[in-house]
C-alpha cells in the first residue's frame, strides 16, 4: 500500500428514507458536505486539532464522530503512528441530511487514503457506521452508505451487512430546502409506533419496489408515481412548519416528488432537469419566506461520486 | 377492430408474493395453466357449456369466473351478441398458482381476442381482477398481472390501479413442488395479523427493494439474497407440511431461494438455470415421497409472454 502523510477528504449530504425507502435506501448530494484533513504523526493516538464550520462539537477523540471513526481504523490495522485531524463542516447539525453520517464518511474515507487504502470504499461502511453509534446510539448504514458510495444506494440488511449501490442510469436533480427551525431526530424518531398497520405496509413496500424499477429503468414517471410514504410522513410532517404546503408547492412547481430528507426538517424533492429542481426550490423559498422563516436551500444532481479527496498536497509513495 | 368466431386461449399458472413481495408483486409461468375457449353466438348473454380438468365448478355464469369476466367486458363494450365458453383446467384449485386468476386472464383475454383486440392486454386486468374477486371476495392483481402479461409483474397501488411488467433481463427457472394437502387461501389469509411489527417490516422491504435491484440488474446472487420473508411465511409455514425441510432441500440443491407460492400449499424455488431447476425438483420431491405424501412438480422458465391464443381455426375480418 502507498501511504501519505497528509490528506484532505469531502463527503457530501445525504438524503435518507426517500419518502417509502425509511431505513433501507439513501442517496448522496453534490453539496452541502463536510472535510475532514488528516495529518500522520509521530506520536500514536488520534488529535482533533481543529474544528470548524460549527460550534459546540467536542474535540475529544473518544466524543467527536471522526476521532471515533479513525481509532477504530487504526486499532483494526494496528498502525504504530498517529493522526491529526481537523473536522471542517460544511453542512449544519440535526438538518435531516446526515451531518454525522458526512463527518464520520470523510473520516472514514481520509484515514484510508492517508494509509494507501487497506480497505475498499464499502469494506468502510461498517467503519463509518460506528460514528452514526457515537453520534445517535444507533449504528445505521443509510446515510454513511451514500455519503461514501454516491448515488442511490440500498441497505438490505444490517445481519449480515448487506450494503448495494444501485447504479441509477438516470440524471436526477435534488432540490434541499432546510428550514432553520431545530428538530432532533431522536424526537422524531420517539413518535414512531412499534407496529405498523399491514395495509399500509404493503402500500409502502409496493411503492419503495416501484421507485426501484423506476430508477433501474430510468422512468421518471414511475419514480414520480412511487415516491409517496405512507406510514411515517403523516406522523411526522407536523414537526416540520409549512411541510405540507411546501411539499405541494414543489408538485406544483413540476418535482417529480417530495418528502422529508431523514428525520427532517429538511424537505427534499426530485426533479428531472436542473431547471426543474431551481423552480421547485424557488416556489418553496416561497412558502417560507412569505412566512418568516429562514431557509438554506441547495440545488444539486444526485452525483455517482461520494466520498472524494479534494486535495493532497503531499504524497509520499512507501511500502 | 377485426372480431373472429372463435378462439382458443392459454393462460398460465403464477407465483404470487414471491417471498418478500406480500400483494404487490408475481410471476408468471410456462405450465401449467388453464385454456378458454370462446364461441360466438347468436344469442345474446353468455353460456358456459363446459368444463373439463376439475370437477364442482358451477357453468353458471355468475358463478364461473370466466363468466363474470366475459359478462362484464361483453356489458362494458355495448355487444349485442352473446358467447358459448368452455374452461379447459390445466392446473387443481387452491394450489396457490393462481388457478382463478389464470381462468380469469384466459377468459379476459380470449373475449378481448374475439372481439378484435378493444382492449390491450394491460387494459385487461380490471376485468380479470373481476373474477378475483367473485373467487375469493377479494379484487387482487398480483396473480392476473402476469398471468395475463408474463414475466415478473409489480403492483405498486390499487386506487389507482398501477400494474407495472418488470420486464426482468435475466433468465430464471422456476420450481413448483404442490403436495397433495388442501389448504382453504381464506385460512392462510385467516392467520394474517393487522399490524405488523415495524423492524420486521423494514427487512421485509429492504429485501424487496433489493429483489428488483437484483432482478433488473441481472445479479443472481442479490436475488438469492434478497428471497426472504420475515412476516408471513414464519407464520403460514406449519400449515404446510414438511415445508422447512422442502425449502432447505431446494436450497441445499442450488436454489437461489424458495418459499410459499401464494398462499401455498405449493412451495416454489428459483434457480438460474434448467439444470439446477431440475435438481431442486428431485431434491423436494424427495422430502415429500419419502414421507409418502402425493405431489404434482413442474419445472418452468419464466416466461417474457403471458397469456395467448394457442389455436385459432377461423378467423374472419369484420369492420
Amino acid at each position: 500500500m502507498n501511504a501519505s502523510e497528509f490528506i484532505k477528504v469531502f463527503a457530501p449530504a445525504t438524503v435518507a428514507n426517500v419518502c417509502c425507502g425509511f431505513d433501507v435506501l439513501g442517496f448522496a448530494l453534490e453539496q452541502p458536505g463536510d472535510e475532514v484533513w488528516v495529518r500522520r504523526t509521530e506520536t500514536p493516538g488520534v488529535i482533533i486539532s481543529d474544528i470548524q464550520g460549527v460550534s459546540g462539537l467536542s474535540h475529544h477523540p473518544d466524543e467527536n464522530v471522526v476521532g471515533v471513526v479513525a481509532q477504530k481504523m487504526l486499532a483494526d490495522l494496528d498502525v504504530s503512528f498517529g493522526l491529526d485531524m481537523q473536522l471542517h463542516k460544511g453542512m449544519p447539525v440535526g438538518s435531516g441530511l446526515g451531518s454525522s453520517a458526512a463527518s464520520s464518511a470523510a473520516a472514514a474515507y481520509a484515514v484510508n487514503e492517508l494509509l494507501g487504502k487497506p480497505f475498499s470504499t464499502e469494506e468502510l461502511v461498517p467503519y463509518a457506521m460506528e460514528g452514526e453509534r457515537a453520534a445517535s446510539g444507533s449504528a445505521h448504514a443509510d446515510n454513511v452508505a451514500p455519503s461514501l458510495l454516491g448515488g442511490f444506494v440500498l441497505v438490505r440488511s444490517y445481519e449480515p451487512l448487506d450494503v448495494v449501490p444501485l447504479g441509477v442510469p438516470v440524471a436526477l436533480y435534488c432540490t434541499i430546502v432546510h428550514p432553520q427551525v431545530e428538530l432532533k431526530t431522536s424526537l422524531a424518531r420517539s413518535i414512531l409506533k412499534k407496529d405498523i398497520p399491514l395495509q399500509k405496509g404493503i402500500r409502502q413496500w409496493g411503492n419503495l419496489a416501484a421507485l426501484m424499477a423506476g430508477l433501474l429503468k430510468a422512468d421518471y414517471s414511475l419514480i414520480g408515481r412511487s415516491l409517496h410514504d405512507e406510514i411515517f410522513e403523516p406522523e411526522r410532517a407536523f414537526l416540520i412548519p409549512l411541510f405540507k404546503q411546501a411539499k405541494q408547492a414543489a408538485l406544483d412547481a413540476g418535482a417529480l416528488g417530495a418528502g422529508i430528507s431523514g428525520s427532517g426538517p429538511s424537505i427534499f424533492a426530485l426533479s428531472a432537469t436542473e431547471e426543474e429542481a431551481v423552480q421547485v426550490r424557488k416556489a418553496i423559498e416561497g412558502v417560507y419566506t412569505s412566512s418568516g422563516i429562514d431557509l438554506h436551500a441547495y440545488v444539486s444532481q444526485v452525483p455517482e461520486q461520494g466520498a472524494r479527496v479534494i486535495q493532497q498536497p503531499t504524497l509520499h509513495a512507501q511500502p
